[in-house]
């Protein structure tokens, strides 16, 4: 593992460090899953995972999770787990910071690829 | 399991229809692991879980998680994760609120049985 947790982690101090959006960073991790935070703004792309859930909690702004029957509005404070193999396509007002928990085995979008996929590979410890 | 996730799950409104102090609610489950919320004053009691990392985070107040080499301590947005095995008391502020994450098979207090363990089949869904 790239990281050891040797020390408490903050939220706001590891928000402070990037302004991309959509890729997620790595900030724990905690029997074999990660724990990764990204900001969003606007829409990434449907995708599902076949295997994995995909818990969203949202630290600032408002994340929407466009599910096929329905939307999930996260504000501040507020989680939803995505099941394995339900498309999900999320969206965020500007300024959104969120935090994800998922294996290390999960895809950023799944099986779709497109110019904002970033490979598990490519996610860094922060 | 007991429940299922059908809707966005608000912190604040889980942590305001219970009070009671070191006794782990359930409010999600993801890939096998379960996010559980509780309330501390006080200290709990000195323990370890061999085989599950577990990870805390604050929402409200402040909490030491006390090892044997150091003490650390958790504000509001922060998170740490006590690795398998490690010897850990934890110890809050009146009026703090914590999240945790860990997988199902996690005992309250590792070994230790005292008044303040909550079993496992105890520890309602709320």
């Amino acid at each position: 593992m790239a990281n050891e947790n040797k020390k408490s982690v903050s939220l706001e101090e590891k928000f402070s460090r990037f302004d991309d959006h959509w890729s997620p960073k790595i900030i724990a991790e905690c029997n074999g899953q990660l724990v990764k935070i990204a900001k969003g703004q606007g829409e990434l792309v449907w995708h599902s995972h076949d295997n994995e859930d995909e818990l969203f909690f949202v630290h600032k702004g408002q994340l929407t999770l466009k599910l096929r029957d329905r939307d999930i509005v996260l504000n501040p404070g507020e989680l939803f787990v995505v099941p394995k193999g339900v498309e999900h396509c999320p969206q965020a007002e500007e300024g959104t910071e969120f935090l994800m928990f998922e294996p290390g085995s999960t895809a950023h979008t799944g099986k779709e690829q497109t110019e904002q996929t970033v490979a598990q590979d490519k996610q860094p410890w922060i």
